[in-house]
């Protein structure tokens, strides 16, 4: 029975890497020097989604205007933040044994991250696997970050599936969102925070604790390894 | 119609103040120090349960014995790690005018933490009302902190009411399961960062986004103001 009729598309912020709380703390301290007071559990509702989006959102809440020179200086100042936090981050437990399982048994799969390669690969550095091997999709190379299902399209088309043949893996409402968009089955996990009941609500097909839960469930979604 | 047959017990952390996710942040710098990498959104899901607690619930992930040392030299790294936090630490959005209101109308109050006075205060501070007026329990005064009941029974004396009285305002499925164990009505609020569902399941009558939505709802639990 061959394998490669199904692939794994991976979110990386709460999905592999233990990050979404010091993605959540540099967006916080990011706005609050700017003197945008929003409430730090609003902020993890939206940590995953697109900058744009966030900032639209963001507008909506805001007291003043969120210029473009706004936003651009509200990016900046969030990734000098997580880069301060950066030395705290982790890969989640199971994240190595479950990607290296996947490779051993010839599953395709990718990572597709709403995140800049900057912040981004840092951190898929940590995980200790051979990042030239791995296809890994990044905000940099699609016009719209999720929920849109770009990222998540270009991943299956760089491991030479279809989207409705992948399996997308994230800790997200906009995961699960973007993957419905795609096409392909959402998976949640979760390591980003998020309730089960809202992941479940969104349309996830099951939900995994963390990627080592995952990587012992791999069955449960008919993976034959 | 008399209000002094309603009080309302209120969680700090995550209730009044929007302190969550740098307690949480704080408590992963912490354990990171000392070689105990738990993933965070584990330590979400703890924060505002008993230190004690936490300790024990920790000991069956921790490769390393959990000694009263280990458990005082945590607590100590945990309390700098949030001092250094707390400059970005608010009053949620409705804190200041939903404590005022109630003031104003003689519906009695009490704050009710598991944490103690010495972080506690100086965040109570920045709400901007006579702290001299207020009754603030901490968990210098009970002898064991949530999901016991102490901190609310302790809450319910100090406002002169029993506490199937009082309606308990908490984030946490702890500030449930203690206001259930205190004969207490509870009533969840979604700015600590857990899902709705999750607190509804947990016993919650109702649950609001944040202090400013329950200031607009009180109505909606019989007060008559």
């Amino acid at each position: 029975m061959a394998n490669d009729e199904q692939g794994f598309l991976f979110d990386l912020d709460g999905t592999l890497m233990d990050s979404v709380y010091q993605h959540v703390v540099a967006w916080s301290e990011a706005l609050q020097s700017v003197g945008l007071a929003i409430p730090v559990w609003r902020i993890h509702r939206r940590i995953g989604m697109s900058g744009g989006l966030f900032a639209r959102a963001l507008q909506r809440e805001s007291p003043i205007p969120i210029t473009d020179e706004l936003r651009e200086q509200l990016n900046t100042l969030h990734t000098a933040a997580f880069e301060r936090h950066l030395v705290n981050v982790r890969p989640l437990p199971g994240t190595r044994e479950l990607l290296q399982r996947l490779t051993d048994e010839d599953v395709p799969w990718a990572i597709a991250t709403s995140g800049r390669a900057r912040t981004a690969m840092p951190m898929i550095e940590t995980i200790g696997l051979d990042m030239s091997k791995m296809k890994i999709v990044t905000r940099d190379v699609v016009p719209y970050a999720k929920p849109n299902p770009d990222l998540f399209l270009e991943g299956a088309r760089q491991i030479g599936l279809p989207p409705e043949k992948c399996f997308v893996i994230g800790d997200s409402i906009w995961d699960i969102l973007a993957a419905r968009r795609a096409g392909s089955l959402a998976v949640g996990v979760l390591s980003g925070g998020y309730g089960e009941n809202e992941l479940v609500q969104a349309g996830a097909f099951r939900v995994f604790e963390d990627p080592a839960h995952l990587d012992r469930g791999l069955f449960e979604l008919g993976v034959r390894i």
